[in-house]
């Protein structure tokens, strides 16, 4: 049997044979099929490999190709943040490790903003955590207090590593959808996508650890007000679970709404966390920091899975953000905080994406948060006979407006489960975009408009 | 039943009886207790609290103290490397989202930098990704290819994130230690520390899955030489598992000896997955980078766990490593190139550091490669008698020696499980150090003379 081995081998390469005369003696040979059988993925991520961030970055790779697809604002970030940023990396001390949980004076300055909007004290070292970014917050969250075969409701369309999270945690996503319930002589808003109480109830088993929300809501913009969250509190309370609320958008809130935190809620701090970004927050995506905010004993679970993972954000970036933060607390009362410009300059460009859209004949939901908008491009009539691949219809639409328009978006049922034939007719375009992209849109839209 | 509770719930606070209020009609009602039974931590965190890092991050707070605890650099880092994130962050696009598995310039780096040493090409898309430090890079290889129930042979001591890295992901870590064997007639140097290969064979089993090195290792600073290496390969392919290789010290190289990837090693670049880090590499470790090259079935399976569990790494820091590489790989024949000049720079350091223990009368392991020294200290014969907390003997030592001598150093049983006994008289001192610490640590050791 050796012998045959080491015959089979003198056919191969020179690297084969060195294996085999290194691994002389062994009974067990390893071919490379009996390896890659051996040396497949672990289970808990088995199916977890497509990811629509990677197949779009792809798609919308080219130059010539207008991006309004991934959440990437191409706007200048605050210049103070960029600037502390240059101090700071000059700063040798900068440069080291830090505190696992949080840099000291970003957590300081997390509760000092905090303390603000939730009306009561937060302890920075024990009721905050920094994140890689408001996903890791997300995935702490799930691995810290969720165990396996425990469910987690979430509400579709949902921002899409929800569902993956969850199952590599082992535990079952349970998913309820936004139902569109337009009001009789108004313009459609992101306030027309209903969360049905009584359907979400329905949701809820022995099983059912937590639930995660998401407000300001991507992809819709919907902005959940205090009345539906008391609602979302009442059956969090009823059957005694965890929310986890996403807001990392928490600052993009247009005219006339207002952003309610669900933990303020009574009876509401105990079981929540509240999850914040860096990335959101000052338009820099690509600082990958984030936060939780939430009660000590639920904190401390998602910082035992910190020190397991990363055990710590990268120093720099904090001490920039912190200052970042600083600066920002300091006019909090000013309408020229980043946290109220910012709102005001993409409420604009919003309402110009809108009546772009418009003109090509969408008739887009008006979103009240985000800096998303989503459309029913169903009402185009588009062929698309030629996109020959099995697929939902968005998928489609979007690969035929990549290679015909060159314009990208990303379909909505990239952030769906369950329910990808309620949402297959949508398409999402990001509006966090300097004018000159706003504009080469706008050339788009007009040729669009010629042809057809 | 819901009347005595809204009797006892008057006597609480005014956020208690909104609580009751919201929870009208609600059948099983949460008290305080009942929720921190049902949120506590998920099971695979069970009994991962404890970090040596935080614990003696905090009792080496104190300015008065001189630490050579934790591997934290307090040299500078080299200049071009901080003027670089200075430049990044003035530009815009690189303080953005990118690729999830790798900034392209960085990616590209490491695999033109890698295949000098590789002795092969090294596809940047497929065979490299860059995580959140070395750390990163150990959980996403252990939880994208390890199932529960299967086994990873560690050495002990390791590098403490490893055992509780492979519990978190449901695994069991066998371990054997690391033995001391002084040649007669020669100083101890780490190369005393062995490795028994029939130890090491006698812990495989049918449910091994991977095996972690770490060369040059920390603590003990040993650099596994070609031949032992060798011998572990031999066995890796015997019993066909995964190595993963820590060699994030991989440029700590001392006089006379040489550090040899064992993915170099015929038959073993299939199965192995070698771990980089930034940190480590250009002495930022506050910049949290590192990577992993390997063979695209295995680095695939780590691709997903990131996009699952942080999705992407931050912009601005890569760049800027990928810029700092460009200048090093330009450099690579020339000694002033810093993965050359930071080991000579360092070497002086480890002598003299050696030089002042040996004043005390302790007898230090010289390390060969890493920036740690460890040393018996029970030789001292101190009077440990005063710390009257339980626990190791190393551990009672270093708290008796930030006390009484204003010097902190890290435990070595805090890099063991099985083994403690083994290393518990070991403690491990940073030499990483700028020369005004060192001299600290000098007049340290000098009153400790007088005085004794
Ligand atoms: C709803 C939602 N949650 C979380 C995130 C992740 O944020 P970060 O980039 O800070 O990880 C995003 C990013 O797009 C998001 O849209
Ligand atoms: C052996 C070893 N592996 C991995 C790491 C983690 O490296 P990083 O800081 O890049 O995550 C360290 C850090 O001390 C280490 O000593």
């Amino acid at each position: 049997m050796f012998l045959i081995q080491r015959c089979l081998c003198s056919l191969n390469n020179k690297a084969e044979l060195l294996k085999i005369i290194c691994a002389s003696g062994c009974p067990r040979f390893s071919t490379s099929a009996k390896m890659s059988k051996k040396f497949k993925n672990a289970r808990r991520i088995e199916g977890l490999g497509s990811n629509v961030w990677v197949e779009f970055f792809n798609l919308s790779a080219h130059p010539s190709i207008v991006n309004l697809g991934q959440g990437q604002p191409d706007i200048s970030p605050p210049a103070h943040i960029k600037e502390e940023l240059a101090k700071v990396s000059a700063i040798d001390s900068m440069n080291q490790y830090t505190r696992g949980f949080g840099h000291p004076s970003l957590v300081q300055a997390l509760s000092s903003l905090y303390e603000n909007f939730y009306g009561r004290s937060i302890d920075p070292n024990h009721e905050t955590i920094v994140t890689v970014g408001g996903y890791g917050s997300l995935f702490n969250a799930i691995q810290g207090l969720v165990n396996e075969e425990e469910e987690v409701i979430i509400v579709e369309p949902f921002f899409d590593c929800y569902e993956p999270m969850i199952k590599m945690a082992g535990a079952i996503p349970v998913s309820l959808p936004l139902r569109l319930k337009p009001t009789k002589g108004k313009d459609w808003t992101s306030a027309s996508w209903i969360l049905d109480l009584e359907e979400l109830e329905s949701k809820f088993s022995s099983k059912t650890k937590a639930l995660i929300i998401n407000t300001p809501h991507n992809p819709t913009g919907k902005i959940f007000s205090k009345e539906e969250l008391q609602g979302i509190a009442d059956l969090c309370i009823k059957y005694d679970i965890i929310c986890i609320s996403d807001e990392v958008y928490e600052w993009l809130v247009y005219t006339g709404r207002k952003h309610t935190k669900i933990a303020t809620l009574p009876g509401m701090w105990e079981r929540t966390i509240t999850i914040g970004s860096a990335g959101k927050t000052f338009s820099v995506t690509g600082w990958k920091l984030g936060w939780s905010i939430g009660p000590k004993n639920l904190i401390r679970q998602m910082q035992i899975v910190q020190q397991n993972v990363i055990y710590t954000c990268a120093t720099p970036l904090q001490e920039a953000l912190a200052r970042a933060f600083w600066y920002e607390i300091k006019q909090l009362n000013d309408p020229q905080c980043y946290f109220y410009s910012l709102p005001r300059e993409l409420e604009g460009k919003r309402d110009r994406i809108i009546q772009l859209l418009q003109k090509i004949g969408l008739n887009p939901i008006i979103p009240e948060g985000g800096y998303f908008v989503i459309a029913d491009v169903s009402v185009l009539n588009i062929d698309l006979s030629e996109m020959k691949e099995d697929g939902c219809y968005d998928y489609k639409f979007v690969k035929w407006m990549i290679k015909n328009k060159k314009l990208s978006a990303i379909p909505v049922t990239a952030f769906c489960s369950k329910y990808k034939k309620e949402f297959e007719k949508y398409v999402r375009f990001c509006f966090i975009k300097q004018d000159s992209t706003l504009d080469a849109f706008e050339k788009i839209i007009k040729n669009w408009t010629k042809k057809s």
